[in-house]
């Protein structure tokens, strides 16, 4: 990539720098005046290991900087502002450069992001966009995942287990449409279709197939995660530990109950799973695949007991999924028991490129 | 790179965790109380563009810290803590993953760097290293690039300009080991050779050559910069306007006034070039190559007339190669005059895969 190519990008990427502390971005470093605690995460994106090289860039730049801000929410935080750092293949055409920012740029703007420094390099190699987050903790404090204590019960919020799973098999053609449509009520999928397929982009239609809303709502939760940034209140105003599920329910709920040095059990009906979700299973498909293949990105939190009636008027209208779903004990490790009460047997493991946050 | 892998550079780089705000890697984010100013600096290096496949990875690691903490002395402060975030080829040998580890365990005892956290990814492309570094201001501000004021002097310190380029031009065959030596008092470099031959590593010789420590000391500035601390004190003391010279000094002299709407003009023969530097020109090198060559981190700054002696004061011993090159005036960009005046005649441009910082 040329000179005069990143002056376009750093064209597009100066209106971001909205905070002071960013010096314009003419500056090797911002200077922040920051008080009281400050979360900072970082998480980087791998074209190959996190994303398709097909993925749209959009949605690339989208989850660049949504599996930081999911770290913030579950945290209690509301973001402050972010490093880029943006290593481009020299292969990619130019204007995807563009588009690349102006995704950036509508996630900063959602988010109340300020850009505040980066770096930027061309490579041979693949696409990878790392970000790091600032964020200030709504509450008084920021909730580790160590915090949780035997007693509490054990909550998710922020949307689905499995579904963004289910997304990544159909995109990548390990798992077929007919798959999804088992059990499903094809009159009202294909009226569903039929009134959503005009507005829906080409990156969302499975090649050969008729358009279906269903089979593109799961993709787009894989290609970007869709976050709920009140849970962030939530885990400020009640959560003992809290982490967001980013590698699969059961590894991320196995290093709470690690971390915490206590035992999780999760009943596995009160996992809050799509309907799309709950049919694949019905139908014979494997529920151990949805609470491990990752990329979830919602919170996983431990709370009181008498906090209850307090966390569900969080969420009046159903819409952030919050879903109590079994308690901390004494002891190690995870158990996910059914509606007998009998334990799954579930193998060691989980998503595991990535090393601590 | 499996999971297990991954345990084993987590344990390595726990250790290195001992600010209480890094939770010990345990949890998804760092939370810091921090107070005052706060610095933060960005900077990746990627494999094929910032370093040799086949640069030693002791080295590697050495330059993405260093590439970080030349920005923060730049600014006139103190590390505090960093993120790392490696992206590490599936191809390279796990046993380099120790030696990368124990590099950066040296770099961060040296710097006084508290591992804050970070991300790891394996990949099938190049090795990528990147880091985020926050730090302390020494004095009550940061000098910006953007504040040096018509009248004052300009100053580098911290090191050679062009040596680091030499090193890079020998590793790569593109100088010769006789280029080197016109005009070298050859009896007096051997006898260094072989004083040094012993305790020398490797890397630092050309295959099929005899060892040489001049070359061996050019090569090891490319490899990693050696950066002066010390100098943080003079820019907090006394500076302007400061950055850092890392894409070349014309480059970063043209950021400098740019960002100060000022000019530059700078003395060719006050710049502080190596012996082996020197004896190159003399013999046909150009000069413009030596200052546009990148890799020297080492800091460029402005201060007022009457603090020459103050700033002085700070290199008794000559050791930080403390240099007055020039003055800030009127106008708009970079001129470069020889001893008797006359400007040297320029290109545009500099060493560009970077943007901004």
């Amino acid at each position: 990539m040329g000179a005069d190519e990143f002056d376009v990008i750093r064209g597009l990427f100066a209106p971001l720098a909205t905070h002071p502390g960013a010096r314009g971005l003419k500056d090797d470093a911002a200077v922040l005046e920051l008080s009281g605690a400050t979360v900072i995460t970082t998480d980087a994106i791998v074209e190959g290991v996190h994303f398709l090289p097909e993925d749209p860039i959009a949605t690339v730049a989208m989850k660049a900087v949504r599996v930081n801000v999911s770290d913030l929410i579950a945290k209690g935080a509301r973001p402050i502002g972010a490093f880029l750092t943006l290593i481009w293949p020299n292969a990619r055409p130019a204007e995807e450069l563009r588009y690349f920012a102006d995704a950036i740029a509508g996630e900063f703007e959602s988010f109340s992001i300020a850009l505040l420094g980066g770096d930027t390099t061309s490579t041979d190699g693949p696409l990878t966009v790392s970000v790091t987050l600032l964020g200030a903790p709504l509450g008084g404090r920021a909730p580790s995942r160590a915090d949780a204590k035997v007693g509490e019960d054990v909550w998710l919020a922020g949307g689905d287990i499995g579904s963004a799973w289910m997304g990544l098999q159909l995109r990548k053609g390990a798992m077929s449409l007919e798959e999804l449509k088992r059990e499903r009520d094809e009159a009202a999928a294909q009226a569903e279709s039929a009134a959503l397929e005009k507005e829906m982009p080409d990156f969302l239609r499975l090649p050969g197939q008729p358009f279906d809303a269903e089979a593109a709502w799961l993709m787009s939760l894989y290609l970007a995660p869709m976050l709920r940034t009140e849970c962030a209140g939530i885990v400020a105003a009640v959560a003992g530990a809290s982490m967001d599920v980013s590698d699969g329910l059961l590894a991320d709920a196995r290093k709470l109950a690690q971390a915490s040095n206590v035992a999780l059990r999760i009943e596995a009906n009160a996992i809050p799973f799509s309907p799309p979700a709950l049919r694949w299973m019905f139908s014979g498909g494997d529920v151990r695949k949805l609470i491990s293949g990752g990329d979830d990105y919602v919170v996983l939190f431990t709370a009181a007991p008498e906090r209850r009636e307090t966390i569900q008027s969080f969420d009046a209208d159903g819409s952030l999924r919050l879903s109590r779903i079994g308690q901390v004990l004494a002891g190690e490790g995870v158990t996910i028991v059914d509606r007998a009460g009998a334990p799954l047997p579930l193998d060691e493991g989980g998503y595991a490129h990535k090393l601590g946050r």
